[in-house]
């Protein structure tokens, strides 16, 4: 396995700081935490905070004495510095550590989704004549080209994922409630070798239920002509998968059938249309035209994809209005849909990546709507 | 199923704010925005507060118009202020809500340890001469003592949690490893009516790895002899259990079976003592004293408890250095244990809550050793 190079990391992190106008990066435990350290912290009542310089310095990286041991696993160099028990102590070590980031007086980053208030008030303390501002963008720009060792985590990500499906569709038959094949799959996900936290709950749709993009698992029985709908993923390391497939109790009426097939061909032309130097929005307009074209434009009532990686959901996203370029190492998902309210809904998603010639998508379940039992 | 009762909680929160000189309090999606709205929001890039003000106002909301129609399932009075996908919208429709909830020039309590930059700098804008602290004290003096409707939660929550548990005994031979068992596991809580979001990993320990009270599942496979360790948890709306239970595969070492029963009645010394207006860190004691008698108070190496319900942990800690003192309906964790390193431990967890005569444990499943299979 390919390990990660978190000094090279850290040095695309300085040029992209550089390159917004701030001087430094001040992050707590989250995706990005572990994008840049490889360390997992969990988000507590006790505060952890590493920050990156733009200028190179070594890292500084705030933590409770409890959790110190965890330093070992560092595989870069960085200072530290810990925190006891006793609450008096928690300013002082925060006070050391920005004196040693030398962040006070300057424009340092954060991430207004993950920072709390919790760390900001004792960074505040610390750097009273710092700027806290906004820093997505630069680390977005890092995250989102994924690097050999990501994408060998991702790949296993998917593997993990059609593994378990495949050993869930046998026991999906009539009278099965949609709640009992989640749990089936969801069993199959960490007996495969998915991380415990899986990626989100997985969707299991029966019938009408296909028809809701975002629906969660009932009592709903599987009947005969019902479609099956599957939207799940593993978690390999912190990096995920993110697959939907579709299939159908027996005999499908001859409409599901055809919007099955209209979206497996949009899928298709999304995947081909992606590619190094492609705006993102076109590979939505491109699989949308596929499915206005065949009439159902009305019913492809959500963006085609969004990036994937350390997030469920995060840059790029796959939305006609993002003229944002793609590029090689980029990975996303691809996944129109329709949906016949009351009737029944089909999805095709695949995980894919920007390569030097085009994209290559991480999962190949077969995509045609197969017939259970 | 009693329902909850919002307009009485806003009113005890009124009086908790006053109480610690807090004019409001602003809340971001998490388990006290639950609490005292019975609404569900993600925490995600669209920024949801609650306010909630000390004089009795009608409590104000702002969220994404693409989340509002969730406000048909509020039961209780608010004003709702939405914002659009266009972001210049955000600061108007924060500025707009905070002039209703006449937050600007007075103390706001927030959650220092839920709420994020994003939220912040929004609330900042709209009320530059608020000073935003900690309201935690008062949120918790109101969540630690649950009403009939949180006991009610929390009895099912109980309840799924040792169904599931009987469902998956038979199945855990030797041979079974302990990553199969939690996955088993969890599929009976989902079967079993859990929500999906899980309180935790469950804890499934073997042998040696009982011995280390954060254990995690691992490909280790059950021998004769071994222990055999559980702690895991079920979520019904929100609610959550949290228990732990050992068992021994064939005939257990004489030792393992000693400190399994020392830690059986330690437990049940740690429930007779605990009561209203007994000081939390009594029950620690008075569990401990039973361990540490037997000569094995060096390996108990943790609090007897900590608080439950909306969260895994929250207040009152079972720890002896807590003097707060116990009332009726606070709920929390009984669950001392000995860890023999190499050979094995015994942990026996019960959820607990306290009644006008003593307390109550909701768990009811046998504290002994028992052998499987």
């Amino acid at each position: 396995m390919t390990k990660p190079d978190y000094a090279a990391r850290h040095t695309r992190l300085a040029e992209a700081l550089a390159s917004v106008g701030l001087d430094a990066l001040a992050l707590n435990p989250g995706p990005s935490l572990v994008y840049f350290t490889g360390l997992h912290f969990h988000l507590s009542e006790r505060p952890v905070v590493a920050v990156f310089s733009a200028a190179g310095d070594v890292p500084v990286l705030v933590l409770p004495e409890l959790e110190a041991q965890k330093l070992k696993e560092a595989a870069f160099e960085l200072q530290a510095f810990t925190y006891t028990e006793d609450l008096a102590s928690w300013p002082r070590a925060f006070a050391a550590a920005m004196q040693a980031a030398r962040i006070d007086g300057r424009r340092v980053g954060v991430e207004p989704r993950s920072l709390r208030v919790l760390e900001l008030r004792l960074l505040e303390q610390a750097a009273p004549d710092a700027a806290f501002v906004s820093g997505e963008q630069a680390v977005a720009a890092l995250r989102m080209r994924k690097d050999a060792a990501e994408l060998a985590l991702m790949r296993e990500a998917t593997a993990i994922a059609q593994r378990a499906l495949q050993a869930t569709l046998p026991t999906v038959r009539p009278g099965v409630t949609e709640r009992e094949a989640a749990a089936t799959l969801i069993q199959h996900l960490l007996r495969e070798g998915s991380d415990g936290e899986l990626p989100f709950q997985p969707i299991v749709a029966f019938g009408p239920n296909s028809a809701n993009p975002h629906a969660v698992p009932t009592d709903y029985t599987l009947r005969e002509g019902d479609l099956v709908l599957f939207d799940w993923g593993a978690n390999h390391h912190g990096y995920f998968s993110d697959l939907t497939r579709c299939f159908v109790a027996g005999e499908p009426e001859a409409e599901l059938a055809r919007i099955a097939e209209v979206v497996r061909q949009a899928n298709a032309a999304g995947r081909a249309a992606a590619g190094p130097g492609v705006p993102a929005g076109e590979v939505d307009r491109t699989a949308r035209r596929v499915v206005e074209e065949a009439g159902y434009g009305a019913y492809f009532i959500h963006r085609t994809g969004h990036g994937l990686g350390l997030e469920v959901h995060e840059d790029p996203y796959i939305r006609g209005d993002n003229e944002q370029r793609l590029a090689e190492g980029m990975t996303f998902t691809i996944e129109p849909g329709i949906y016949l309210p009351g009737r029944g809904g089909v999805r095709i998603e695949d995980d894919v990546v920007i390569t030097a010639g085009g994209a290559e998508s991480l999962s190949d379940l077969p995509r045609e709507l197969i017939r259970l039992g």
